[in-house]
């Protein structure tokens, strides 16, 4: 049981590593470099660097209780075939055409070395500010028997926000680790963080990573 | 063409009629009323009541250039069937039990009077936040040749955010009507608006009614 | 467990009525009846009608065992809203047009009278040959924490085999009763029965009525 | 226009080369080698290998048309997170278990030499029968522009037909030809084009690669 707002993790009680997973959105260099996509749409990276360390820890916490840990890249086609029309205008509007920035070709598409991918994570791959949009993270998910999402990374109020809202329409139990997930837009990321708990928990639970920590290592330690 | 930000709307200046369509999410008793869900919740219904004429006035005028209007409609199935143990659960904590409060059953679930849903119009009940999530939305807009939609509606924050960032996900080209959506926690109202508009335009262009009505009136000219 | 092939079902022999419905498929009058679209399209509705009394005979047997009935009907919105101009051509084509055929608001969109329609039975409204698609059948379904599906119906062929097969992609566990699926079409029906088992069961497994009634009625005993 | 049973293709004789796709399905190493996935199920792949010299002409028909070729390949993930214990059971009864045989990891994954694959070609990989179901198919389509599929591949009554009737159930104009698929099971190949063409083409059109080499001729003429 993790505590969190508006209820504690999950409803029930019953937090179990196999039906759990840590969900790392979009860790990516074009979010945290500081010649990446973010950085060239006049967006500081430092408050995504800064969760880095949080992160991790929750990764090592995670590995420990053997709780499967979900990394998503958001990145285009590299011969952009899945890309509309509007979205290359916007690309040219953003000084980007002709680079790499956000194609899966490009060094901005890797994950930041601080974070560790470990051979048996699993890795999913969107073009959508989703994670379940066009690809197969819904079809790993219950696969693997995954039932539980601890939803950590960047953007807060954009593919964060996006990828927990699908997931709890597909009825998925979510938490929002508040201070693992960052923005370039201080205000955005206050106010998504904020809009999980409207309606009493639209969106699911909130907590703090030192919650969910302390959580994680007790079923480490029910295992142990 | 719709003055808008951060770019006007369409962004090839295209606006057509037959491919556009207004949504109009959740304007039921449920969420406008007194004694529905909304204010059940512990919420004030009145931001929620006070854009009713701004929307009919876009109702309005979207008849007249030719374009269709969509409701989206928010409830179970009177039997439950699609709710979930956690959904109950918090129906339970909501003390909602033994009502048909959010059931398509019950008064709530009826779009509000003072809105005008004509013969024409095309209404699409959902369970999800999203109203492309498990619903035939998707479906009709292609078989229309809709390709752009401007959203009203409530709340911003939730179910009118969903389906905008769901929207986007699919390609359509999307404008949210700032002062025709509105929500119960004025904060995340505000907070969700910005959000449009990050990242130069993550989830498509933000405008005001009178901006809509204006660009609308113009197509109703061309074609009278 | 019921007797199958290529392998008896569920592969893991663990039959639990909770986690299993009986899908009934669009035994609509519009296929059934001497009148509807299957006769209009020059079929002979007979083998369509010769399934009801064993589908009627897993009906009962089904609830007996605790296990939820699905129904599911095609048909369009009563507008046309969801149909493409392809689909308005078919129409007029099969001569249709100025018809409530294969319309929600025609009789020929009602479940023929010998179908036992229970209240609680869930029912599932579909525009695709697939009940998957733009409907909440995968959302009823997965909220009811059903994982095990035995599908009857018709056509075999058409409707079923699209549903079924998408069943399959989502990692249901699927099985066909064989006489209780029927087609117009004689030289389809028995294909599609075939093509369940190629590639050592592709498509799930296949079995009789008389083996699935006679392990639902064992499921009964065990409940009773 | 393609001269096509039941009716010609498209159905309003408006073949344009920007808006079709040809698909071609599954042309792998495991489908159509002596020691691939398909042989150690017991078929013979002759008659796969033997629509190879058609698939090849229709594909530098289509290159000349300016026509898009999209691949599909058919294969789980090298760590087979996208496997449930069903599909695991499965691969041990097929002998399968500790091969690399329907892996992405694996040579069988490869598409055979014989079919040219363009750096422009779309490849599109799944897990499932439909190629639509959790992967970015129906995204390239979209945002491509393409609304019209010429299907060819293997095998004809499996993944050929789940994708064709998804194609269909998301209105894509869908043409099947029925000399360049295959399937190891005569039978049900057979019947599986028969199927196109029930309730006058619920399933599209059918034609031969003759017919279609013919138009993409003409339009390739109209071009130059």
């Amino acid at each position: 049981m993790i505590t969190a707002t508006p209820f504690d993790f999950p409803y029930d009680g019953r937090l179990i590593a196999e039906n759990t997973a840590l969900v790392v959105i979009d860790l990516q260099q074009d979010f945290l470099s500081t010649t990446g996509y973010f950085a060239r749409q006049g967006y500081d990276p430092s408050p995504l660097r800064a969760i880095l360390p949080t992160v991790s820890r929750l990764i090592t916490a995670a590995r420990k209780a053997g709780i499967r840990i979900v990394h998503t890249r958001q990145g285009y086609r590299a011969d952009m075939a899945d890309m509309t029309p509007y979205e290359k205008w916007r690309r040219k509007r953003a000084g980007l055409e002709g680079t790499e920035i956000l194609l899966r070709s490009g060094p901005g598409f890797q994950i930041v070395p601080e974070i560790d991918v470990a051979p048996q994570d699993i890795i999913v791959d969107k073009t959508c500010n989703s994670a379940f949009t066009y690809t197969d993270f819904e079809l790993v998910l219950r696969a693997q028997g995954i039932t539980h999402l601890l939803f950590s990374g960047c953007t807060t109020d954009v593919c964060v926000h996006t990828t927990l809202r699908e997931a709890c329409d597909r009825n998925f139990q979510c938490l929002t680790i508040s201070d693992a997930c960052a923005s370039g837009d201080q205000k955005a990321h206050e106010a998504a963080l904020h809009m999980v708990t409207v309606e009493d928990g639209v969106f699911g639970a909130l907590a703090e990573s030192s919650a969910v920590i302390a959580a994680l290592s007790r079923l480490s330690g029910a295992k142990g």
